[in-house]
Order: C-alpha cells, then sequence, then structure tokens
C-alpha cells in the first residue's frame, strides 16, 4: 500500500503566509493514527488528489489546507452521538487548528460555507463526528464584504438611543391578525416605550396580511407614535421571502414606511442577505431559524459563534439570536460568545447589535444585563410585551421601569411600588422568580 | 395557574381539508405530558399567543398547527444527546404528526423552513431532541412551485441515454489546475464514455481557473468529444457563488459551452436555486455540502428525505447525495428512501435524476445497480475515473466495461479477462473486496 504522505499536510503557522488563510478550529472525533486523520481532513478540504495521473507535481504547497495544531483531548471508548462507523484503532476525540488558503474559492459566502462545512468536513475517512468550533479571518479576505452598513453606531443614531440597550417588541399575536389590528398593537408598544416593533419571524408576506398595507398602516403608526414621544421609533418589518424579491420587497415597505427590515439568515441564505445589503438603505436585522438544528449539540455541527460570525459577514446591523435562559439550550458561555462575536474588533466590519433573546419580560433584563456587562445589546419580548395583563402600552412601560429601576440601582419588586405596569408584569410573569422566562404559549397548566 | 388549552391543537386528520395543509413527521424527545408538549410544540410553529389581550378572539382554527397524531415510542431515562434542560416529568421519545396550514406563510421556501425547523419547532419548551422527519404537501401547494425544469427525461432526452444510468465523473485534481488542464481531462474522461464531466463542488470563479475560461475550454473539448463519439456530451460548470452573481454567471457559462450548471444548494440557499431556476436554460444539478451537519444523527435535525425533497421543489433536475458506503455513514434505508424522494409521483413536479455519490469507482457500480433496483440514477466517481492508473480516458472505458458486465450477467472480475482498463481498476482500486470504495485522497496507509 502506498504511504499517504500525512506531514505534507502539516505547517507551522509561522511559516504562512498569515493573510492568504482562514485558521479554522475543529473539534473531531477520529479513529487511528489522529495525524493521518487530521491529514486527510485537510486533504478532504481541499486538494484531495493533488497529482495528475502521470505528472510530477503537488499541488498541495499554494492549494492544501495544512494543520497547524493537533492536540489529543483525550481516547474515546466509542463515538459519540451512536455513530459507529467501523473503526481501524483507537477513537480519539481532537482539538484541531487549519490554515485553509481562501484563495482555493474566494470571497464568496457560499464557497466559503463549501470549503469549511461541506463534504469535505462532514466525509473525511474516520471522522463521524465534527463540529466546527471557530474561524478567524485576516483582513485582506474581510475586506472583500460590506459587513453591516449601519453597525451600532448608526442604529443608535436612527433611534437617538445611547447608553442604554434597545428596547425591540415582537408584535403578538404573531400569526392571524389583520394590518388594522396589527399595527394598532404596534402603535401601543412604541407609546408605552418600545424603541423598535418588530414583525414576527413566522410573519410572511400574506394575503391576509399583507407586506404593503402592514408598512403602510405601521409606518403611519410609528409617525404618530414619533410624534407624540418626541422620539425617532423603528418599526422592523419582516421581509423574509424568496431571494429574488427581496429588493422589490424592501423598496416597497421602505417607501410604506418600515425602517429597518428582518431576514431569517439562514433560510433566505447568507448569500441572499449579502444581495440585500448592497442594495439596503436601512437597517437589517437577523433571525435564528435553522441554527439551532446546526448547533445545539455540544461536539457536532457547527458553533453558533461562527454562524454569528458568517452574519455578521453578511451584513446584518442587528442579530437576534437565542439568549440565555432555559428554554434557548444555550450555555451562558455560548451566548457571551456569540455576543462578542458581534462586538469585537473585526477587521474593517462594522459591529452588529447582539439581540440575545427568548421568553424575556421585564423581570429578565437586569440578570441579562448583568451577564453582557455592555448597554450594547438589543433586548426583545414578545409576550412581556404584547402578552401583558393591561395591553402592550403597559408592557412596553414595565420594560423601561425595569431598565429604569436598574439604573437607579433598585431591585425590580422594590421599584415595582411606584410603578403598577412593572408591578403587574411580577404578579404575571414572575410566579416563580424574578428570572423565570415567559413561555411563548399561554400559560403551561395541567392537563384540563 | 391557568390551565393551557391542549385540545385547541388536536384535530381528526379526516376533518381537515388537506389541501390547506401541510403533513410534518417528527420525532420528539419531551418531558412531562406529551400531549400538552405536542400541543406546545404546534403552538409555537404558529399561533404562540393566538389571543390579544382584551379580545375575545381564537386565531387557532384558521392559523394553528394541530397534532393530527401523536404515538409515544418508549419511555427514557434522560434525553439523547448529552441535552439535559431540567425535565419535569418522565421522559418520553414520541412521533407525531402535525398539520400545518400552509397558508400562514405561502409558497415560498424561506417562510417554508422558518415555519417547519425554525424557531418554534427547535426551541418548543421541554423539548430539546427533535428530527424533522418527513413532509407532505398538496397539490394546491406544489403547484406555486417550478421544480425541475427537465427533470430525468429531459436529461436522458440531451444525452439520448435510456436504459442505463448517467455516468457522470468529477474531474480531480479537483482544486489548483488551469483551465487548460482541466478541460483536457475532460476530454479524456468524455472520448473514454463519461455523459457528463463536472465541475468539483469546491471549484469557484477563481483567478487561477477563472469560469469564463473554463467554460470556453471545456466547451470546445465537449464537442471535440461528441462529434468523436457521436454521442451528446454534458459539461457540468459550478457556479456556486453569491445569488446576485447567479444569473450572469449561467449566462457567461452557457454562452461559452457549459450546458449544465452545478450549485451547492445549502450553501447557496434554496431560494437562491428557485431564482436561478426561473430563468436557467440548462440542466441543474444539487450538491450536498452543509446537509450531513443537519442530518447525520438519528434523532436530531433534519431527515435526508426532507431536505431532497426541498431540493426537488426547487427545481434541480439531479440531486447528487451522501450515497452507500462506510465513508458516506448513511444506511441504506436512508440512501433509499433519498432515492425515492427524487422519484416518486409529486403533484405537478417532475423527478429529478438521483445521484448517490461517495468514492465511487467500477467496482461499486453493480452493487449500487442492485441495491437501486432503477436505471434512473447517476454514477459520479471521481478519483474512479481521474486517479484510474491508466488515466482518465481508461478510468471511464472502465466504468462504461462495468455496466456492460452488469448487461452481460457477468462478474466484473470475469468481465475484467477482456477488458484491461476494468482489469487494472480492480488492481488498483478493488484491494479488499469489488465493492470497496476509493478514499477520495490517494491512498491511506501507515505513517511514513
Amino acid at each position: 500500500m502506498e504511504t499517504f504522505d500525512w506531514a505534507g499536510f502539516f505547517a507551522d503557522g509561522f511559516d504562512l503566509d498569515r493573510e492568504a488563510y482562514l485558521f479554522l478550529d475543529y473539534y473531531i472525533e477520529c479513529s487511528g493514527d489522529p495525524r493521518i486523520a487530521a491529514a486527510h481532513f485537510c486533504a478532504e478540504q481541499s486538494t484531495a488528489q493533488w497529482r495528475r495521473v502521470g505528472y510530477d507535481e503537488d499541488l498541495r504547497p499554494r492549494f492544501g489546507a495544512r494543520v497547524i495544531d493537533l492536540e489529543v483531548l483525550r481516547e474515546l471508548p466509542s463515538f459519540s452521538y451512536g455513530l459507529s462507523p467501523a473503526a481501524e484503532g483507537p477513537i480519539n476525540a481532537c482539538r484541531l487548528r487549519i490554515a485553509h488558503p481562501h484563495g482555493n474559492f474566494g470571497p464568496r459566502l457560499p464557497n466559503l460555507l463549501s470549503a469549511i462545512c461541506g463534504e469535505g468536513t462532514f466525509f473525511a475517512p474516520g471522522i463521524p463526528v465534527v463540529k466546527l468550533l471557530d474561524i478567524a479571518f485576516p483582513n485582506s479576505y474581510l475586506s472583500a464584504f460590506e459587513g453591516p452598513q449601519f453597525g451600532v453606531e448608526g442604529l443608535r443614531a436612527c433611534l437617538r438611543v445611547y447608553e442604554r440597550p434597545i428596547l425591540f417588541g415582537v408584535i403578538k399575536p404573531n400569526i392571524g391578525l389583520p394590518p388594522e389590528a396589527f399595527s394598532a398593537l404596534g402603535y401601543e408598544g412604541w407609546v408605552g416605550g418600545l424603541d423598535i416593533a418588530k414583525d414576527d419571524e413566522m410573519l410572511a408576506d400574506t394575503p391576509w396580511c399583507p407586506l404593503a398595507r402592514r408598512a403602510e398602516l405601521l409606518g403611519e403608526a410609528r409617525r404618530h407614535a414619533e410624534a407624540s414621544t418626541g422620539m425617532p421609533k423603528i418599526y422592523l418589518a419582516n421581509i423574509t421571502d424568496e431571494v429574488d424579491l427581496l429588493i422589490d420587497l424592501h423598496d416597497l415597505a421602505v417607501a410604506r414606511g418600515a425602517n429597518a427590515l428582518l431576514l431569517n439568515a439562514l433560510p433566505v441564505g447568507l448569500s441572499g442577505v449579502r444581495l440585500l445589503r448592497k442594495h439596503a438603505e436601512v437597517p437589517l436585522v437577523a433571525h435564528f431559524p435553522l441554527i439551532a438544528a446546526l448547533s445545539r449539540l455540544a461536539h457536532f455541527g457547527i458553533h453558533t459563534r461562527v454562524i454569528t460570525k458568517l452574519q455578521r459577514l453578511a451584513g446584518f446591523d442587528a442579530i437576534i439570536m437565542p439568549g440565555f435562559g432555559r428554554r434557548m439550550q444555550m450555555t451562558d458561555d455560548e451566548v457571551l460568545s456569540c455576543v462578542r462575536a458581534c462586538l469585537e474588533p473585526m477587521g474593517p466590519i462594522k459591529p452588529s447589535l447582539p439581540v440575545p433573546g427568548g421568553s424575556d419580560w421585564a423581570g429578565t433584563l437586569p440578570s441579562l444585563y448583568e451577564k453582557l456587562g455592555t448597554v450594547d445589546f438589543g433586548f426583545v419580548p414578545g409576550r412581556g410585551v404584547f402578552g401583558h395583563p393591561q395591553g402592550p402600552r403597559a408592557g412596553a412601560a414595565s420594560i423601561r421601569q425595569a431598565w429604569e429601576a436598574i439604573v437607579s440601582g433598585k431591585g425590580l419588586e422594590e421599584y415595582a411600588l411606584g410603578h403598577p405596569e412593572l408591578a403587574v408584569a411580577l404578579a404575571a410573569f414572575g410566579k416563580r422568580t424574578a428570572q423565570t422566562p415567559v413561555p411563548e404559549a399561554p400559560l403551561t397548566g395541567a392537563v384540563s
């Protein structure tokens, strides 16, 4: 048997031109010699067959992905998750750092995805368990992308909101209301204190709630709310739809009164988002359907941090992401890592506003703020505003009051003494502790 | 605690207007009463809050998703995959069949994905483990989609190939060759007997192998091969790229000589594919990066059968998919199910050619054909053609000879006696058995 030249897929990171490579961290479980497995992993990602039959050539020096660090974490009795290709030799869990030459494909999101989590990554022989943990880009690569147009500063400037989180509210009922009823709810939310009233990520351009009419009425309601509060407001319209319609839907919604647009990032496709980013006149906001299916398991799939970075690269000004709390099934570290991926320096790419969400209401704001340690985030209750027993105006007020309590250094219960909307929120949603999330569906209980 | 009206999310399937609903099969693991969990699952997918505060209304009869079948499979000691939100009550594995009203969002792929595998699906309280197993569409929904333009019959007509599988070959080395060398390999493959010579799914429009020049040279080579063999040939060019470029790349590649186009379906986004389908003049072929990250685990994510159906709906004429053999980590049943998803009746939507791939060579053709039991499939070797020790012309010939052996009822070893290309393939790739797949990277062995 011919010898597989595994050493040709290894390099010392210090010897490489760092501007020419993406740096990728993976968790893998492999059988046999981890060095050979890691080399195969690189080969499959890049120059699987690196010479023509009958030619004396080697395409690897320029085109090969290279292992620059390989750490064997531990030997395992079997592969995780019940995956059981016949193993040849011992099974090891490893951390792998790879330098992948981006000149193989260029600054194109679909080709980037195909290289870093495509067939090569998930079908390397003897490596059934893989998780792409992180990615780092050189500035030469980043500079080919537009990134967020507004970013955190631009979004704050639109709203004239500084030194506090930006308050979103998901208008509920999310599905089924006609535009008239829907816009009345939005108005109440803004007047109560929301900065941004938004469509649910499930709301589409449908006959029973056409986007054109919705944007028109919400636009009117927004201007009324701006007049009565003296503050700019945003109507965040969901234009998630077929990619060939996005530019027309942008124009239609913005002309009628939407001043930011929501896209379900992975269902639309990151490249579809980038298409719209090149045309957009208003901030773009990401929602997270499909991401959990790729990221929830500790050792398989793609880490949410990577998906967050790619959404930022695609041009989202704000990224709604699974946040804290039991329902969202994220560790605190994972949420914090995604928040950092929005805000940390990224060459020429502006920061995106992180919006960690999940069953929020007034009572979840203090712990969220404490965990994040910054005001640069968005807060996105749904029922916590629109299911408030006194209605959405009071619901929004309860959120503002929760922030006032934080600023004044008071506990929510104490601050609620003089603030009935907060008091009612605590009574309605705070049954167990002030940090209990509100289930999205109304009020769980015993079988009737 | 107010009672959650779980019965409002159940229905008898016979009572529903079947044309108004999508039918979805899920595997879930839930804690507590499975009926309540299943109702929450439906609520999160649709009308999470089904009435406004202060209104006597119920949006569920029209907009609610409904459980139409719930089967408790078994009680579990814990959730699978190490997922451990605090469980309230016993944990059960269940099969769930849901009727989801498609009028909630309409015939839009991004909104469909958001509804069936979005936030609602993966963040229903107490249901950390979910797999979307299958989907069925009513004709009223399907008729809004274009589906494949050519389908299996159209592809056969393009090639004038009937009553046998369509033979693809992935030109290798996949990355790094200039257009001149690349096209010379394609020519050899066609003359040797390939119907379709294709770009690797990793090959992009790069400075070292620009699509324009590649399509021009491969187009010339294709016409020469057609002249010398007397048969139509296809150059399948990979135009996976940013969505806003797809139409221009289609026009450029087709004008120069590509007569089918490859797209990495999920990295481009299914909606981007549909955009191109509306414009395309040539067959579109799907490749499968990213799919394993969603589908590999038995009880989590999205079944490949569902992804296959969605690719067919998006308009692919052929779908390259993970096939049989140890490397691809699919069960035989799963591959067969994806093949059926391509070929089975689907209202007005044409069939797509299934192309189950993975380390194929002449020796894997007999068992593939036997397992599929139809000639309506594509066969897609890479190194099995382009890594053949006598070069790609002989490699392609070895595949044709393997098919001739099947037709003549002979074993490969027997047929190889008079067919040196097949004999060399058996010697080079068939070390263990005739069914051993070829690893994509050349020849594994001991550490040197």
